[in-house]
Order: structure tokens, then C-alpha cells, then sequence
């Protein structure tokens, strides 16, 4: 089975967990079960959760039930953070992915609560799971806990927009960051092994996808990326593009990238890890994405 | 230690982990900050956690660690669910426990936030006191996210109420009752012991609870109950004052609460436990609440 079959899979089971009880559909709020299914299936990379089983399979993978369900849990816990993010009090966003967002397709209630269920839920999949190993999956919990919530994870990332000064460095760590050092060391704890020497590979990998992040905001029409465009400039957001220009991020992400690689600890599965970051590096590095900047830049002026 | 002090002390150790990093004060948001200290720390009755650890003491106690942990998860659950319920979308309220709700006084981004948070921070409390007995602490977990999210928990109670039709049995199980029942199971659990026998305490304490919380809305004012009074009405709640009146509503009470303690398992601190259940009874049903009760009830005819 391929990564992304695996993974749909997996994620599809756990969504299905949280949408049916045993006393039957009756005993179950419909609408708001299927808001969990529009949140989570609509969709969407899978590139945390892919990077989780890449380095759980990098490290031998000998739980992959566990690492699954590690997998699952940080999908879900990221696509809580987009459906609270879309609604009207952050960027009230009418579009996620392409379709209605949450909230513009079930109202703001069942919005809310498909987020809160979507965080619970993470939870719930790890537990289940961790009965093969209970040590390695209570980590997991600790280690998704720390990325996710306060003071250090997505929700402060989300926080920092609420301050009058912003510590930027703090600010980036946590927002973008925090899911992809969730993404690398929860893979690693699923594995069995220490998550510590993961950290920088995630670090690095949530730099770089915040700068092309920046760079598809700045560049890409609506409709090309399935989200509201110019958000960052529109929102007065500190962004790379503001700060080095089209082509000096362009350059700035590359160099994050052979960072990420030669950060990669050694393990079994090394060299194939390497070849799928360098992959991501062209998938998020398009040189068409670079030629368009230039020709758009120069057409505005 | 009273159980007062033990759980306080507890809970203030789990909001000050969210709330301080150890790079600092400069690395964290420190509005969010303060909207998790003004969610928890404002007072509130703690019905919920005294319950969990007094299920505990009744069944030995053994982990007193754990037990601790799982009270303090349990209440910041139960303080998310009060933030996200006070919002603009659902209740819309002012005040909460006498004091400006968490939206009202650090804004509606910062609310949501904060709930989230908190719902994050009690999983990683569980997880944190957890290395004592993994297997446990795991069981807490599911116990735990089962009786928050969906498809029985909390968020699936409030789910309810953006149905076209509502199963009320479900509807009254999931959004009152679930918190009751993970009071008295992870109780049992943090003690070793099996949650199913607990269930039923639980549901008939939650039930109690909901007539109670009934009552207390048609009969008082907001500035006897610290939060808006009247909201049933308003809303077109379904509830039971309106289904059996103020004097049928307070026999309704005195019979679950007789109920609830008849279910209580043998255990070594079962007759010390109903005589809580028996105090918990006297302080929901005050005989001035029933007689005020009619005198009002008359005087607005």
C-alpha cells in the first residue's frame, strides 16, 4: 500500500469514529457529523501526516498502527486549526480548498464544534491505538499536546495575531512551525525512537513551507491555490515576501531546504528521506512559480 | 489536604504549564495567557473534578497523581466548554460566574483560543502524570475525549441544538450528562478500577444537574446565579420546568438524586460518598429555592 493509500485509510476510519455510535444514527447530531466529514475529507495535501510516516518509516516503522494513528491525529488536529482559522472572527474565509468553508457551509455553531471535536478526536484515535504501547503512545499525546495548544503550539502561533508587540521568531515557531516538529518527532516516537534529534528536520521543513506559503499568498490568484488570495498584505501580516522581495525568498527557501536535509539524523531509511524533501523542495519551488512572480512584479510596476 | 485545596492547587499547576514558557515570558502571547487564567480561575463550583476524586478516595486512591491529573483535565474540559458556549454564536453571554465572559473581555478570537487550549492542556496533563501508569492514563484518555467530542460528548450535546429535530434522550445524555458520567468512570479508572459499574452515578447525578440548572434558570435572576437568567425560555430550549412545572420539576429531582444513590458500586468508601451525593442533593434543592419558587410563580399570575 502506498503512503497516501495507507493514510486516506487510516484518516477515513478515524472520521467514521466520530460520526457513528454504536446506538445507531438516531443517538448522533447529523449535521454536525457531517461537518467533520467536509473539514477532514474535501481534500487537501496530507503533508504533516506524510512526513510523520515518512520518518516513522525512515526508523523502521515497527508499530505501524501506531504511527497511523499518529498520522491521523496531527491531519486532524490540523484541520481543526483551518476551520477555527476560516471563521469570521480570525479570516473570515468563504473558501478552504476549493469548497465552502466550515462555517459558510454549516454556520458558525456547528463550525466551532466541528473544530473542538476535530481536537478531541486526535486524541481519542491515539489512545485507542496505544494499547499495543501504552509508553509510546502516551508521548505521542504529550509531544501533539505540546505542538498544538498553549504556550508553545498552533493556538499560540494563532495568539501572537492578538498581541499589541509580536515576538516574530516565537510567532513563526509556533504557527507553521509547531505541526512540522510535531510531523517529524511524533513519527519518530512511533518508531520507538527519541524525538529530540527530529526537531530541526521539522523546524526546518515549517520554515520553508511558510515562505512559499508567503509566496503563493503574494503571487497566486484565488482560484489557483482553492483559498482567498493577498490575505497577508491584506491583513498587515509580517510576510517573506514583504521582507526580501519575490526572488530573495525564492533563494532563502532553497537554502532552508538543503538545511533540512543535511539536518536528517541517521537511521535505516535515511537516503530515502532525503529524496522525498528534496521533492517537496521542488513541488513547493515550482520554476514556473518563479518566472510568474517575475513577470507579474514587473507587469504591476 | 482538603479535597478543595488538593484540586485547586492542582489546577493552578496545570494553567501556569500553559501559561508559561521555558524560554521565557517574551516567547509566549501573553493575552492568551491571560484569557486561560481568567477561563479557570474565576471561581465556578468544581462540582465536577469533587466528584472524580471523591469516586477515587471511595475506590483507595493508589494513585493519587493520577487522580489528581484526571480532575484537573476534567475541569479545564468543562472551563473550554463554558468559553466556547458563551460565544456570539451560541449563548452570546456577558457575564459568566458574576465576572465578563472570556469573548467579552479579551475578545472573540482570544475566546476561541483559549477553549481550544484548554482542551489541549487536559490531554497534555493526562499525559504528563501518566508515566506512573501508562496503562491507566491512557484509558483516561479515551474515557476522557469520549465524553467530550463526538459522537456522545459534550460538543455532541451542543451539536444537538443546530439539529431540525433533536433526540432529546440523546441531546440531555450527551450535553449534561457526559461530564458527570467521565467525573465518576475516571474516578474508578484513576484508581484502577473498571469505569462501566460508575456509569450510572453519573448519568443520574448529570440528570439532576439538568433539572437543577432548570430550575435555577426560570427561578433566579442573573444576579443571584452570576450568568443570564431566563436563557431556556429565550431560546425555545427544551427543558424541564416547561415540561412538568416548579414543584413537579423539584420532586423529579429528589427522586434521580434517591436513584443515584442507590447505584453507587460496593466499595471501600461507599457509605462516605453517599452522604456526598446526599449534601449535593440538599445544596441543589434548597427549601427556599422551592418556596420562592411558588411565591414568584403565584405572584406572576
Amino acid at each position: 500500500m502506498d503512503l497516501s493509500t495507507r493514510l486516506e485509510s487510516a484518516l477515513a476510519g478515524a472520521v467514521l469514529l466520530g460520526q457513528r455510535s454504536p446506538a445507531g444514527a438516531e443517538a448522533v447530531p447529523q449535521r454536525l457529523a457531517a461537518a467533520l466529514g467536509h473539514a477532514t475529507m474535501s481534500g487537501g495535501a496530507r503533508i504533516r501526516p506524510t512526513i510523520l510516516l515518512s520518518v516513522a518509516l525512515a526508523c523502521g516503522d515497527d508499530r505501524p498502527a501506531l504511527s497511523d494513528a499518529a498520522a491521523v491525529a496531527l491531519e486532524l488536529i490540523h484541520c481543526a486549526s483551518l476551520v477555527h482559522d476560516d471563521l469570521p472572527a480570525f479570516d473570515n474565509a468563504d473558501l478552504r480548498r476549493g469548497k465552502p468553508s466550515v462555517h459558510r457551509a454549516y454556520g458558525e455553531p456547528l463550525a466551532i464544534l466541528a473544530g473542538d471535536s476535530l481536537i478531541v478526536l486526535a486524541f481519542e484515535v491515539l489512545a485507542r491505538a496505544g494499547t499495543v504501547a501504552p509508553d509510546r503512545a502516551l508521548r505521542l499525546v504529550l509531544a501533539l499536546a505540546q505542538r498544538t495548544g498553549m504556550p508553545g503550539g498552533i493556538c499560540a502561533g494563532q495568539g501572537w495575531e492578538s498581541e499589541p508587540t509580536v515576538n516574530l521568531a516565537a510567532y513563526h515557531r509556533a504557527k507553521t512551525g509547531a505541526l512540522f516538529v510535531a510531523a517529524t518527532q511524533l513519527g519518530a516516537i512511533s518508531a520507538g525512537q527519541e524525538p529530540e534529534p527530529w526537531e530541526e528536520l521539522g523546524a526546518r521543513i515549517g520554515e520553508a513551507f511558510q515562505v512559499a506559503d508567503d509566496l503563493k499568498d503574494a503571487l497566486l490568484t484565488a482560484e489557483e491555490t482553492g483559498k482567498p488570495a493577498g490575505q497577508d498584505a491584506a491583513h498587515g501580516r509580517p510576510n517573506a515576501v514583504a521582507l526580501m522581495g519575490v526572488q530573495g525568498a525564492v533563494r532563502h527557501l532553497k537554502d532552508i531546504l538543503g538545511g533540512a536535509i543535511a539536518s536528517i539524523p541517521s537511521c535505516p531509511g535515511e537516503a530515502r528521506l532525503a529524496g522525498l524533501v528534496r521533492a517537496y523542495a521542488e513541488k513547493m519551488t515550482p520554476v514556473d512559480l518563479g518566472a510568474q512572480a517575475t513577470s507579474r512584479v514587473a507587469a504591476a510596476k
